[in-house]
């Protein structure tokens, strides 16, 4: 189905003024109701597996026909268990903390006003997502506990299972009292409609892409609405020479093989001289049983066996099972190297050393810089956050896991008595 | 002086890179050596006043020549109180507390790691302003305190004074032992420049604009880096019926009369209709005592006289002795109005009704929701912020007046002890 420009903007239009009319219905509902909202779709959710699961059959035999890739099938496929886990998903989201109205940082002011800040909803929320099926109730989910109204746009391959978890969510809506314009799941499969969205400013107030770098890259060249984004995670650990053996061992090798694929894992391991050619052999080891490919800088290359490390090995992300090490001089030669080559995603540190902590800290620009810990940490739920719609390397607003206080913003009241301004 | 696009893209591009590593020099600076480097620019201001006044006198003349505005060659003016008053500004500013490296919501996490934020500068900050050069002064000692590095672009108008005061500014930075690139004052006067800085991405991480909607508005519409904007302020009260007479009263003036040309002046009275007969024609009296013209609704001008508002009125910030007056019917009508006509700014509440309040509190969405309070109490100083860049109609990152913290961000830190994720 493709439409036509004008088309595509008169549906915007359609459902971006219906989301601000939710949002402020939405803005001003009880905890409770939001709550109730999210069970009733879980009940639903749990009680029309079978449509749900029809739906994604269709979706499923088409991206075969469609020679889809087996690991884009993998993300699409739906079955019994993946729906419980959504379900699971929408329990725990109701369980969290409220974020919205909570009162901060209220003083008095010599004047005799009260100056604090409330939490408050952000607005309208678009959210453009691929294959997976699963992110339309997460990001519906989060959307709704924080008061946003959201319009979704997954992926053309995963239409039929969209719209099918669309139905449940608009049921659990309704039984709630809310509007079902709350949530909106953008059901033309034209790719003009993103550019829509993306550019709707008059209607949506932040743009949260998931999904790969090339996605999220243009819709950021080409908005003109805030996005919230993740570009990629070239996260470093650096051992320094006043690190504990064991913990380095650990961490090196926690931050890169716990898993490969995720944002939060190692990329480059930077080392003091002073301390490689001890470590690094047991390093190699314990890498080389992971499968893990070695590249390495000339000092590396002499201590252990691996391929030599290319200007771009250090600018990429391999989300595989690659490492590329470098032997440094001392700690300003790692933060240097972080500073040019790193995405200011997750960098950590591995040393006793108090200075050096407190340097690291404060000199390394990443959404998470981390001690003595493994870099695969970086995760909204093992950060507290009970629940994560992305992780953003963002300078703006949110920086790092974007948890339900990430999709709110703050407003400034004033209490008075009569009070006027001299 | 005009330069050709590659030329302005070489200029960007060298005060961009420039800007980038003071930035990171900048980021590492103690308390100490940042309010050092104000209070060594306030010392040479004020021993060099002559040589500031003489390169205003020349944009004073030039100014005249082409005929500005009385308006503007006031604003272009400087004199010894003026700069007075700039090096007042910077002593303030050293005393205010330092908002960078403050350790927030540290946490310990079941898995054994410690989880908190810690505020950090944002990085580079464009500042692009019209023809007051001391805003040169505040801008460069906010970005200075709250450690950015900064790049202005003043008004083609004050280009002497302009250049007079980074020599004040450049001194100081260099006897605290800061790079001069800290901040940097554009010296072409090429509109070109502001095209360069606002699309630098890779160099700006945000553009703070200040000056007239016009231009606020063009530089939002061309801007790839984002911008910390104020557009207008249609700022409102609603009298409503269980409100206090003498505090309604005293508001509502106050509101209005105790300066017409900021942004955060009442534009739009709303008043409960049980109770408009009773307090408008003393409203009515004190507004004319005032010299301020009123334009009301058809309920408005059968209790007094006034010129009769249109559609337009309700959209227009007049900053200046107009004011449109409407009476409501209820509190969901002052809010639906105000929904409506609204600019985020500043709206204010006067009722004594407990639920009233809750409910204004909540749904209005302005930067700053007051009740029984001036809205022109909308200003950093009076929130305690100590300083003030501007008010943010934004909805991210930073909303209303922003101060020396709205001019950072936070990242995560993580602390572990040789932790890994299992």
């Amino acid at each position: 189905m493709t439409t036509s420009t004008t088309q595509t903007s008169q549906i915007m239009e359609t459902l971006g003024a219906q989301a601000k009319v939710a949002a402020q219905q939405l803005a001003q509902a009880s905890t409770g109701q939001k709550n109730n909202a999210l069970l009733k779709i879980r009940e639903y959710l749990l009680s029309n597996k079978a449509d749900i699961l029809a739906a994604n059959a269709i979706d499923m035999e088409a991206g075969e026909q469609n020679n889809l890739s087996p690991a884009l099938l993998d993300r699409l496929a739906l079955d019994e268990s993946r729906i419980e886990a959504m379900a699971e998903g929408l329990s725990q989201i109701a369980k969290l903390p409220d974020p919205v109205g909570s009162i901060n940082d209220m003083n008095t002011m010599p004047s005799g006003i009260q100056v604090g800040k409330m939490r408050v909803p952000i607005g309208v929320i678009g959210i453009i997502y691929e294959s997976r099926p699963n992110v339309t109730i997460d990001a519906a989910a989060l959307c709704l506990k924080s008061a946003n109204a959201c319009i979704l746009r997954g992926g053309k391959e995963a239409m039929h299972s969209n719209k099918a978890i669309a139905k449940a969510i608009s049921h659990g809506l309704q039984q709630a009292g809310l509007s079902p314009y709350c949530v909106q799941v953008i059901e033309t499969t034209d790719r003009a409609m993103v550019t829509e969205m993306i550019q709707a400013e008059q209607f949506v107030d932040v743009i949260i892409p998931r999904g790969g770098k090339n996605l999220i890259a243009a819709i950021s060249r080409d908005a003109k609405v805030p996005v919230i984004k993740h570009l990629d995670g070239i996260c470093h650990v650096y051992i320094d020479d006043q690190a504990d053996h064991d913990k380095a061992i650990a961490i090196a090798v926690n931050a890169k093989c716990r898993r490969f694929g995720i944002c939060g894992s190692m990329e480059t391991l930077l080392i003091h001289e002073a301390i490689a050619s001890e470590l690094l052999p047991e390093l190699a080891k314990q890498y080389q049983q992971a499968g893990v490919e070695l590249r390495g800088c000339d000092k590396t290359q002499v201590i252990i066996s691996a391929v030599a490390a290319t200007e771009e090995d250090w600018q990429t992300e391999y989300l595989g099972p690659i490492l590329s090490i470098r032997v440094v001089t001392d700690i300003e030669q790692a933060m240097a190297h972080i500073a040019k080559y790193g995405s200011h995603h997750t960098d950590s540190i591995v040393t006793e050393n108090y200075s050096r902590i407190q340097a690291f800290l404060r000199a390394v620009d990443s959404s998470s810089v981390m001690v003595n810990a493994s870099t695969q940490f970086a995760d909204g739920f093992e950060y507290g956050l009970g629940a994560e719609i992305g992780i953003s390397t963002n300078k703006l607003h949110v920086r790092g896991p974007v948890g339900l206080e990430g999709l709110t913003t703050e407003k400034y009241i004033v209490l008075g008595d009569g009070t006027i301004r001299a």
